[in-house]
């Protein structure tokens, strides 16, 4: 146990200062401040020593340099009960600080509203960090809090202990000040790399904010939590149970296929992570019956993504069936009032969520791999038909749908498609030749009368001419993939030989 | 473009030190150090003004404070064009520094070598990375070098510009400085979470070290690298090409599987980040030769990770394959002759990678997801025989087997196995019994002959009777699955019905 003599304060945020002021006051606390919460003490009338006067050293360079000094330092960093630093106090006429205060110059809130550099160097802070950091390490006999939602743990603390910490206690305000300047650090880092544009730094951080921790991981034996880079997630739940981290996943899994559509266009439906049905017709209502129908039986307990406002007649369909979660660009009233009446149904507002981060992270054993996201688009210009047959539009803005799908469909991914619509998926296999049986399978079970006029993609080459056939046979008509197999030549010669449009998309999209 | 007057150096690394110095002698830079780098500067007979006389203030707490002086961040922080500033300067007698050059007492490798909380907690710098974050601030006036394999691009700066430096040069040193303090107070926040048992702080940060840019991520429209939370991978390439994002990311797909088999036993092959076969039969030479003959369409090109010394013998087997990376917990001299023959074909050699770190990240829009990995083996004792068909002893490890090979296979999975190895893999589908179809054709297409014995593993419970019943007709007469579907009671007459094994897992695997 530590009584506390004498705080350090120092605040850029001075919300909820005056009832911690009179905590502070209750336990005769002496009060050294600077600058602007200094005045701010003052007003509200409590006792406060000036740190130039502290010090006997002015505040310079318009503020940028007030508290670095040994007097302060000294008082924070000395251990209580070494004699050498007792000493050294005394010589130099130095005193014990054993609580400070500080928060930081809002550098996180001023890139969020201004692209002005100047102002964002300026918001930098030196000085706070220090304090935090130099207490932080002295938490054996110094209390350290950095940020104003602490409060309430200090008065609380100061109360059930009569002015005096638990070493408990500073350990964990040690512990909460280290990630406050991590934190802040990895913030000013990541903007002068992308500042100075170095997308792979050679020491990189990545940082985030507690969301929630949830019920478990993947599985009841794992933990788990969603953190935000930003404050929150963007996405926002208005109804139903808790979101698991399989939700989560799924979610964004969703999100990732339905913030592709065109505007206002489209439904997605995933579960276990791969989408099960996809539809961009325009009409809203049917895009959902579209994916829908692509395989319904995998569609029960899955997850919606609908890259529009949810109308109430397309709630009423949902209600149709049993489902986890329905993401959408909003939902009108009379919808959520529908939906609403299943107890467990999630539902996820989306809109304000956007698809400006670029890069994705993923952790295995010690490594991190890091890459920029498969959202390119590509279109016609970028493509090739290399056999004698050659599309029609039609063909054409359906190979285009399909192959822009099976980027978000596990490698090795089959994506069956008419209509803007896919009508069989295949994903996840170590085969190109299973997948393709997969997607036809369920195509065949579940459209039976749409295969006529139906196009392939495959997220990457075909190795043999087996997988082609295998579509052909089943009555697919065109077939967008990359290229680069050695038997390339034999895969043109089999379209041509079976009058089906081949074409090559020169680029891949592997997703594991 | 800016000259370079004065110099501060304070160092824990004194690496490389002489080279640095001749080039701000010859530029007559005047050199202010403390502590122990004031006496090696004086050492290698060069001049340099001690900081506790430049600033008239002593080093105290046993060099807790030695920098933190207004003189010094003065004149670090002082713009040069302002006049404010200067006259701040002028009228306190405090001079402009130009170059920092300061690297950290040595917490990571403090952590790596001693458990002494104490020893750790003093490593812990607090000038250091002050000086370092104000110098980076203050970039367009000051350089700042914070890590001594910087020297080389200082002394070829200094060079190119006669003791200048650009503005291009100093902002790229500003973002090598914040990266530098955001990594340490990461390692040092995670130190404190560690130590406090707290997995899920408020505010999170990750760190990384580049080991190298990836020629393209997932597919080569993205850019791709990787990162060690360490300074290296603990893996090691010994031969052939350079490895791709995928290529890792399949490497790591491998090792969290056979780094789970029993010492010194077992081979996976994976192929697309599934396994496509998998055996922990005793004989080395025969357990690849099982997890082979598995599925050997789609070994093809794929990863094998042999949790054992790779001897010559089996490098001969190996070598009659194609493969694009062979993994093992080393190779035997001959052995690596023999495959090196092989230019492109990669070995990597992961026997000192070890499975201590327990927290996997992923990263979806702005959020990322952190969990516990999913390492606990569930065992005997943890499962419940709920047919009236008891297994064998037999059966039974082979469902332990089958069961912890599930949880490595991408939902929905089943693995049907017997003999240590599996026979069939149904991977990545949205439904089960579609896993249940793909891994009993796989079974009956590869391994015709085996399936009598044969038992089969669900990483999440059956929903209904089908999938088991595909399974039964197939051949198999043991199963392993979770339990919670509302049908389970129709699950065990059925089992019994058929004389079938089924046991529950009580405990699921999901992987996405």
């Amino acid at each position: 146990m530590k009584k506390i003599k004498r705080a350090l304060i120092s605040l850029s945020n001075k919300d909820n200062l005056k009832k911690l002021l009179s905590i502070l006051y209750k336990h005769k606390i002496e009060i050294i401040s600077s600058g602007g919460t200094f005045k701010q003490i003052k007003k509200l009338k409590f006792k406060c020593i000036e740190i130039s006067k502290y010090t006997g050293s002015p505040e310079i360079l318009e503020g940028r340099v007030k508290t670095l000094h040994p007097k302060i330092y000294g008082g924070i960093l000395s251990k209580r009960n070494n004699k050498i630093h007792k000493n050294d106090l005394l010589n130099n006429n130095f005193f014990e600080i054993d609580l400070v205060i500080v928060n930081f110059y809002p550098f996180e809130k001023t890139i969020n509203i201004t692209n002005s550099h100047s102002k964002i160097i300026e918001n930098i802070d030196i000085g706070g960090p220090t304090m935090a950091r130099a207490a932080a390490k002295n938490y054996n006999d110094v209390v350290v809090i950095t940020n104003t939602n602490q409060y309430d743990n200090l008065i609380n603390e100061l109360n059930i202990n009569k002015g005096k910490t638990t070493l408990k206690f500073r350990k964990k305000m040690s512990e909460k000040a280290f990630s406050e300047t991590a934190y802040y650090d990895s913030l000013v880092a990541n903007y002068f790399s992308k500042f100075n544009k170095n997308q792979f730094p050679q020491k990189k951080t990545i940082h985030g904010n507690l969301i929630e921790k949830l019920r478990y991981g993947e599985n009841p034996h794992q933990n788990g939590a969603i953190y935000s880079s930003k404050k929150n997630l963007d996405i926002k739940q208005i109804h139903g149970k808790k979101l698991s981290y399989n939700n989560y996943n799924d979610i964004y899994s969703a999100l990732n296929i339905s913030k592709s559509f065109p505007k206002n266009v489209g439904t997605v439906i995933v579960k276990h992570n791969n989408p099960c049905g996809v539809s961009i017709i325009k009409n809203q209502l049917n895009s959902y019956l579209e994916a829908l129908s692509c395989d319904p039986i995998s569609a029960y307990g899955g997850i919606v993504s609908c890259n529009f406002k949810i109308s109430k007649k397309l709630a009423m369909e949902l209600s149709k069936n049993f489902l986890e979660v329905i993401v959408a660009n909003g939902f009108k009233k009379d919808a959520i009032k529908l939906l609403a009446k299943k107890k467990n149904l999630r539902l996820i507002d989306s809109q304000n969520l956007n698809i400006k981060n670029t890069t994705s992270y993923i952790s295995n054993f010690n490594s991190i791999l890091v890459q920029s996201l498969d959202r390119t688009k590509f279109k016609k210009n970028n493509f090739k038909i290399v056999s004698k047959r050659k599309p029609n539009s039609e063909q054409l803005n359906n190979l285009i749908f399909a192959f822009n799908i099976c980027r978000h469909v596990k490698s090795n991914a089959i994506v069956i498609a008419n209509n803007q619509s896919t009508l069989g998926i295949g994903s996840g296999q170590t085969s190109r030749l299973d997948s393709c049986k997969i997607a036809i399978e369920k195509m065949k079970k579940f459209k039976p009368n749409h295969f006529e006029n139906s196009v392939a993609a495959s997220d990457a080459f075909f190795p043999f001419v087996d997988g082609i056939e295998k579509l052909v046979q089943a009555g697919i008509s065109a077939i967008i993939q990359p290229y680069g197999s050695i038997r390339d030549k034999e895969i043109i010669k089999f379209a041509n030989q079976t009058n089906t449009v081949l074409v090559f998309s020169k680029t891949r999209h592997f997703k594991h």
